[in-house]
């Protein structure tokens, strides 16, 4: 018999990362996958994951649409709330034997505590990791409720360890994020013109090199000064004349004030040269970031996909702090002198060399390889 | 101003563990009590806290009522669901400086996930320790939530900061559970007469000596096996002939099938000398305790508070496996024998000199003062 | 194509209402049954419907544990609230053609909303009927949510118009409960013996006559006087020292207070001859009332079944207030001597003749047939 | 003692129409109100009506985010779910003497039952129309579970009465809507501005004459249409070339479709004379409406207050369908040429008399009067 192997996609950037191992799952003989989608990947608003799911030939097993509207951290946890409600039916019918959850945004601790109490074997794909944010907290809880560790680098791994995760359960598989990225460079597509795929909004200019990049969340554990932050990064980059693809912030906790000070700069500066979309397929955004001069921002795009491309990227503020980086990343407080002057030196620098600090390109096969023969348990000890 | 200090409790163990500080709290120049009542805690079937509350003079800021009925896993999932969805309008009410949460029960995840997710500081009372059943892995992802963390032990202080707990951040308080214990053995009440209080069903027998207790809650990870566990233990004592007390099991999953086979036990032997109880207030529970000869199940309160009172434990099954004990508790499997066995020799070993492994009864106090002074924060990172 | 008939049943009085359309429904050609069940029609507590369901060869198209564990008003909000977050997932799933709704239990109103906001055309089962208590105010509600009526009584029909219902979506069918009364009448099996199949607690009498049935429920709007209520006809029964089959009551706001008031009856009266069931499949439970001198309560049953079965009915209180009756029933007021008199009076009429005011027995496949060929709608409108 | 009033606001066009009952509760010195804002009245998305409110010295009793965020059918039950699991402790905590819900939007059914279960008598303004769509069931279900009906035209209360509400319970009110109106016209404001206070996208104009104001919402009955309908309205208006007020639909099901077709016909339209807005304080709104050439649509605003300001008005398809209605309007299908014959028509036409068909002016204090002195009660029965 196939395991069954249930993955709970919670949000876009979360898809972007797991594609490979979702083809690497369909493709193993043994193994038998069973998608559920939720919260934002739901939500055009947030670039719905499930035209492209469809399109890569991923079906759908059921849909949980928990997203409580607003961007209060009271709607954060009554959106992990509504999960845990509508998760357990879905795993009674599904009867996965094994639940998959994806790093560390807030919604996902609904699919860890559903899995676990149930007593269904929790995987857990890129725990292990330091950061700021409330994404810090939920990552470790999370650790600490799986049953198997599939962590990106050598020191996620040595970490997990360190908090009494058994070894036997902790596998350095790699990022998979990178998996498509090294797919990329083997296969570019040079003609890709994002202006064509996904409209946006703003100035148009001509690709496809000397553009920026920005990704910008606000920070729940920050989330009253999300207004203030953004527009310091609005104003760094306005500076710059730069042409930039600037991508609309996720439902993060404050994401509300993020966007309200995207508007009021687009009205007070309709002539920039920043072009604004709100998201794109995973393929699409790495094509995009592989001819950029820069990513600016806090994702964690500019710390894994940049550092193997060897984009430059300027990381702003506590988002990613402690993440473990390669030398394509500088720095930067909510400054925006601090911003311009990082900004000045990257691209004053240029390309990085690649570095595989967090995966090569296989991870998808990999995680497939282990899910399928892994012992399966749900009991589990601190190891000291 | 005073530090509003959100305490949740959700079930009548978790009162009886943390009455002392609700006290310390409560008489604290620089605290404010803020107490929200949730889950089993408030409902009779499993003895409402909220009489003993009111008894005590604690007023309860908010009531959750969040139990889902039924004892299958996918009811502890909604409930700690539930719970998620109301106490974002508690906590946005009482505004708390910090929010307290007990041990490791399933639906305090609720508590800790709500704190951590609206960035109010968590308070951890009892991490660090370490057993069997989903408890364990829900303590442990507590801890990640939580920014103080008291504990009961020097070895869960060590465990806490291994696991990457910032060292500033853990306090050795020991157990306050204990300090009701040492008031107890101070001020003993010879005459308490539980069939007085609490009527229970089954034969009464004369107290105050020469008695068993019995508490075996079912085990969320071994659920399907909850009526043999139950039946095993029922054989043993009933061929004892030994007059017990026997308590009714909490909310878990797999309860039902415990009361079930209590319930079918109690038809087919209505003359043994068992007497079932539904609960009594902490005070009295421990009363009966002191005297007892012997504590038989699987409930902590065998390895902390009879740790205490030297009252020797038969400890069957895994729900506390790998909790720290004195030299008062012997282990058994599920098996009739064995647990006859165990229950043989320490009724021949009679009272243990007590062990104040967890704590020596001055807790609550400690934690108040604890709560009072300590810098207040809801960004934390891994030590490592 | 076959049209796809979702029937929500939610508590075990319905199922025995509406079992004979079940099989109307599974044995007709042009239908498909999809059958769901919530609330506490999944809780052993309540007897759980799904055993004999299955006995029938009904198979459960999907569970919705819904129910809030408590007797209070606000756990019956709670619970409704409950099943309205889990029904979209089963009714997007399901895409049946009509959604089947039974009666008036407040957590009916879930199902009936939620295929009305998502374009269900809403078929409402014993609507337009009169009585006390919350029911009265959830069944004309739900009418008016629903695009079809299926009613038990021709004055039933003339009041739905009367409430503006168009008349060409009203059927008279007589109620489907009166099916299984008629089949037991054609078919009796002399030889029930209900201690055989249902232990129950208290003492044991000899069938088959010469016996009382006790039905009483909480009535919400009265909630706080629950316990006075089940006391005065529980001593009003003790007092006539007949032998008693006396049924626990359903999960209604208020039902720990008439429970509570039973087991400390017990308590009190341990050589009484009241025998106390937890509940009985439909046809047993018919059997049982077909042979009974009186029942005695607040149950529609009273009313409905032993109107046809011209069984002697005490009805109490204001629960059945202005329900249609047939001559079998005597309406009293929450008084033990009133009670009393009652009873005599019925114990000395005997049994009265067949009345058909609810029905004749060909109600299942009545129901069958119209919902094979109704037209499909779900928008309708005031007809003045 | 005061009577404690608390009124549940779900939307700003509900705030719109209560806001004089409002004024008139805090007024009273017999009455003391409890506001509580919920669903899209509490969104910035929606306008949320909170900084309203506080401008117009209304204190916010409390607050319950529970819109679910998507614009599928399933999400205005889970809406309508997550209302009546928050809404009872609001209720326990505030205990009000009444409990008011407004007109018929879906998420009111969670205020309606939640008082109506917790024995709260309900209070219904609107009751008794006749519309289409979604609306129509929810209405007459409030009606239902309601226990004082404050209706806004003679027929409504006909209507009522005809549906068995008890005739001693139902108060013919006038709509409070037509207050605001009423005050306007009293001390009209001849400088108002619009793109002063609220920005909106689109090309200016210069007021105050010769404009169309435009407001359609989706129909959930219809949802899947909603984009067709929408590109239809935007169409005939483009033709006309008239400058144009246009606003923003509501959150109901088919919502997404709406905000597409319009984002879609920006894009293509950007010279357009059609200018948008998310929304407008109540009073702002009636002074844009007393000036308007006519209001093209499907807003009931077309129905009542253009009745009584006299301004004409194109109603289109099935939303409004049945209700009383003035002279000033002019029913079309979702046709592009009926909806310019019709608009033609209309403005050759120019202003109508006044018509008090909706009431007078006084319905916030008459409202007020009955609340404070009508017996309070939360039992009903059908009159027939």
């Amino acid at each position: 018999m196939k395991r069954k192997i249930c993955v709970v996609v919670t949000a876009r950037p979360s898809y972007s990362r797991i594609q490979t191992v979702l083809s690497a799952i369909r493709e193993h003989p043994d193994l038998e996958l069973q998608l559920v989608v939720a919260a934002t990947a739901l939500l055009e608003k947030y670039g719905s994951v499930v035209p492209d799911m469809e399109k890569e030939g991923f079906p759908v097993y059921a849909r949980v649409y928990n997203q409580v509207e607003g961007s209060l951290p009271a709607q954060a946890v009554k959106t992990t709330g509504l999960g845990l409600i509508e998760l357990p039916a879905i795993l009674n019918d599904a009867r996965p034997h094994m639940v998959v959850t994806i790093g560390d945004r807030f919604e996902t601790l609904s699919t860890a505590i559903a899995a676990a109490y149930m007593n269904i074997p929790l995987v857990h794909i890129q725990g292990g990791e330091v950061t700021g944010s409330i994404d810090e907290k939920v990552r470790h809880a999370i650790t600490k409720l799986a049953d198997l560790h599939l962590v990106a680098s050598e020191s996620a791994r040595t970490r997990l360890i360190r908090m009494g995760e058994d070894p036997a359960t902790v596998f350095h598989t790699g990022c998979p994020s990178i998996d498509l990225a090294a797919r990329l460079i083997q296969a570019p597509d040079p003609d890709f013109d994002p202006f064509q795929y996904y409209q946006g909004v703003g100035k148009r200019f001509s690709f496809p090199t000397g553009y920026l990049v920005v990704l910008q969340h606000a920070v729940p554990t920050e989330y009253t000064h999300a207004r203030a932050h953004i527009e310091i990064t609005l104003q760094a980059i306005l500076e710059t004349n730069i042409p930039t693809c600037w991508f609309w912030p996720n439902g993060d906790a404050g994401a509300d004030d993020t966007a309200r000070g995207i508007r009021s700069f687009r009205e007070k500066y309709p002539g920039s040269t920043i072009h604004f979309f709100k998201n794109m397929a995973p393929l699409h955004f790495l094509k995009l970031l592989k001819n950029a001069a820069c990513l600016v921002g806090n994702s964690s795009a500019g710390i894994r996909e940049c550092a193997f491309l060897g984009i430059p990227a300027v990381n702003i503020g506590t988002r990613q702090q402690g993440r473990e980086r390669a030398r394509n990343v500088i720095d930067t407080e909510y400054d925006q002198a601090a911003i311009s002057k990082a900004l000045i030196t990257q691209l004053a620098h240029g390309k990085y060399p690649q570095d595989t600090l967090y995966g090569n390109g296989d991870s998808g096969r990999k995680i497939a390889g282990i899910l399928a023969t892994v012992p399966l348990s749900f009991v589990k000890q601190l190891t000291y």
